[in-house]
């Protein structure tokens, strides 16, 4: 049984405001892609297939294609669960009758965990798909006592444990947060202050636990306990984080196998750092000029329009942090004189910015004049 | 070739802030049971599945849970075309993995019309589901010119006219306004202006043409041209109308013959007139007592908190018109000492109303000088 694992697709999502389903189209061709090269029997997405309940209706229109060649052209069938970004029930609409075709969505938690045994050419396996679900959801589908995350999971793999699998290996297909993962800034807590831990130990007795939620590709516990990580970087703190989804063959004996097959980002996220005047330049041959971008500006002077300039070289600057500024601010000592200083300088650059030419002598008294009748007043206040 | 006709479901809607949630579910579970009773071939939604582009989350739920029983449990075909209320791409996710089990969700507008044939026990036709679409869209999609609704629907309808069905008779899904058609307050228009209407012309030539988008049930140009109508009131305009779903059977020459099967509403929408005291004293006896009502209150005196008791017996009054005050006001001279002895009389109802007894003469003559006072304020103002 060999499949692709992905998961956290987050269809919809926005970066500072800039919509990214060009992006997501870009890498999800590439998922489609690498499921018919490597002829596998299933691609599994462990939940966040959307970044919202309610997705916009291009981001419906996008997953509908993805399916189609999956499932349709491609004929492999396509294992789903909902994770705590989606909606559901929404998700979840008619998901009987597409079982047929080989899409299965699991939406709403029911009191049957869904079993899907699928074919493959090197052998069969069981797939529990679980979709995310908190205790209280569990408390009222099961009608039971659990007050925590790991206790939610438990019951939910009661089942798992007493299905009969007639020998095949059993896939679980999870979206939790495994005690000690590793997380991003672009994933939402399931929960304050820790409850929503779970210990991986409740995963490794079977063979293979594909899960969702962290964004970055990791295991825990074992290495059969595994997170595939999001398809793109959502957050500026998974800059240095490679993106991939998991080849996982499971042998004849029940052992699973995996590789990480890398994604390409249409544009990257990514963070850079410099002077204004180098940056400007740099761009003008940077080859990936088109990345998402947050800038550390270490200019120590005022400019103007700083974002629109470096817009020019770098049109999808998407964050500017003036960390020039910031560590004057810091190092400066607080004496008046100091900031006096600090204020005339930083008038000076702009002026000089805005009118072509630098501060003549009578203008620069004038300045300091009107700086030092602010701070009397200042004072009198 | 058997089937039913309904439209117009509005999953999710509300009537003046109450959910029909529960109303619906109890009419969606009789539609299920007619097309069970009836053995029928097909079950035909022609549109405004859902009240809203964005319906609810149990709206979902409860639609999901229908098509379940229509087209797993009793494995009776179900064709549901988008309307103008419907959110196209939404409604239309994954409808090619749903083909097969028998569910025909026909979403998003394509350049191919959707042609669904289906097998009856007294021989087969062909369905042409075709999405509720604005002329803009018409042309973005067939990048052709039509600027009407019956241009647009025109162009629509070659597909149609084109295809081979071998004989079979056609019949078209279609949600639009027919020129001539009786409109209901609970609507939305289509178009402003009169723009949206469409000849019943155009749909003659087919065997069948299952309409909807009108609430009440009408044929328009000929008989085998019909709105089934919505399947429940969902506004007071509606209260003589009857709800029904259409039975539809075409004979093997491809002749239609229709039937009209009643649908019964947990709770009526129906209009009450008369005295607050006259309206009291039947609802203690009114076995339909939880029906949704307009209340008009004949009373031309004052009544404090009138909603408040009429809901003592009739607890789902949702919208109350005083009647009796409106008419006085019209007829009424508006000379000043007219109006000034309305004021009192009002004062003296809603005196009485609150302390439980009449004014006493002194406290007539201290509000008559009152009312005097602020009306001499009221002219030097």
């Amino acid at each position: 049984m060999k499949f692709i694992h992905t998961s956290d697709w987050h269809i919809g999502r926005q970066l500072h405001n800039q919509s990214l389903l060009d992006d997501q189209r870009f890498v999800l061709d590439q998922i489609v892609e690498l499921a018919s090269q490597h002829d596998v029997d299933a691609v599994v997405v462990a939940g966040d297939i959307y970044d919202r309940s309610i997705p916009p209706a291009n981001a419906v229109a996008l997953l509908d294609d993805v399916v189609n060649r999956l499932v349709n052209e491609l004929n492999i069938p396509l294992i789903m669960i909902a994770g705590n970004h989606d909606g559901h029930e929404r998700l979840g609409f008619a998901a009987r009758q597409m079982n047929d075709s080989g899409l299965h969505i699991i939406g709403p938690l029911s009191k049957d965990v869904r079993t899907i045994e699928l074919q493959g050419k090197q052998g069969n396996a069981v797939f529990y798909g679980l979709p995310y679900a908190d205790p209280a959801t569990v408390r009222h589908v099961f009608d039971c006592e659990v007050s925590t995350h790991e206790e939610a999971m438990a019951k939910l793999l009661e089942q798992v444990h007493e299905h009969d699998s007639h020998g095949l290996p059993k896939i679980v297909v999870s979206h939790c947060f495994l005690d000690g993962g590793s997380e991003s800034e672009s994933e939402r807590p399931l929960s304050i202050g820790g409850a929503d831990k779970i210990s991986p130990t409740l995963f490794t007795p079977f063979n293979y636990t594909a899960l969702g939620h962290l964004h970055g590709p990791q295991y825990k516990g074992a290495e059969h306990v595994r997170y595939s990580g999001s398809m793109l970087k959502y957050s500026f703190s998974e800059q240095h984080q490679n993106k991939s989804v998991t080849l996982v063959d499971i042998a004849e004996d029940g052992a699973a196998s995996f590789e990480l097959l890398p994604l390409t980002a249409m544009r990257d996220v990514r963070i850079i750092e410099g002077l204004m005047a180098e940056l400007l330049e740099q761009g003008k041959t940077d080859a990936h000029n088109q990345d998402y971008l947050m800038v550390r500006l270490t200019d120590k002077n005022a400019i103007l329009d700083a974002m629109g300039k470096l817009r020019d070289v770098y049109p999808n600057v998407l964050h500017l942090e003036r960390t020039g500024l910031m560590s004057d601010n810091t190092k400066v000592e607080l004496s008046r004189d100091h900031i006096k200083k600090g204020e005339l300088d930083m008038f000076s650059d702009f002026f000089a910015q805005v009118s072509g030419e630098p501060m003549t002598d009578e203008q620069q008294q004038a300045m300091t004049a009107a700086i030092e009748e602010l701070h009397k007043v200042e004072r009198t206040a």
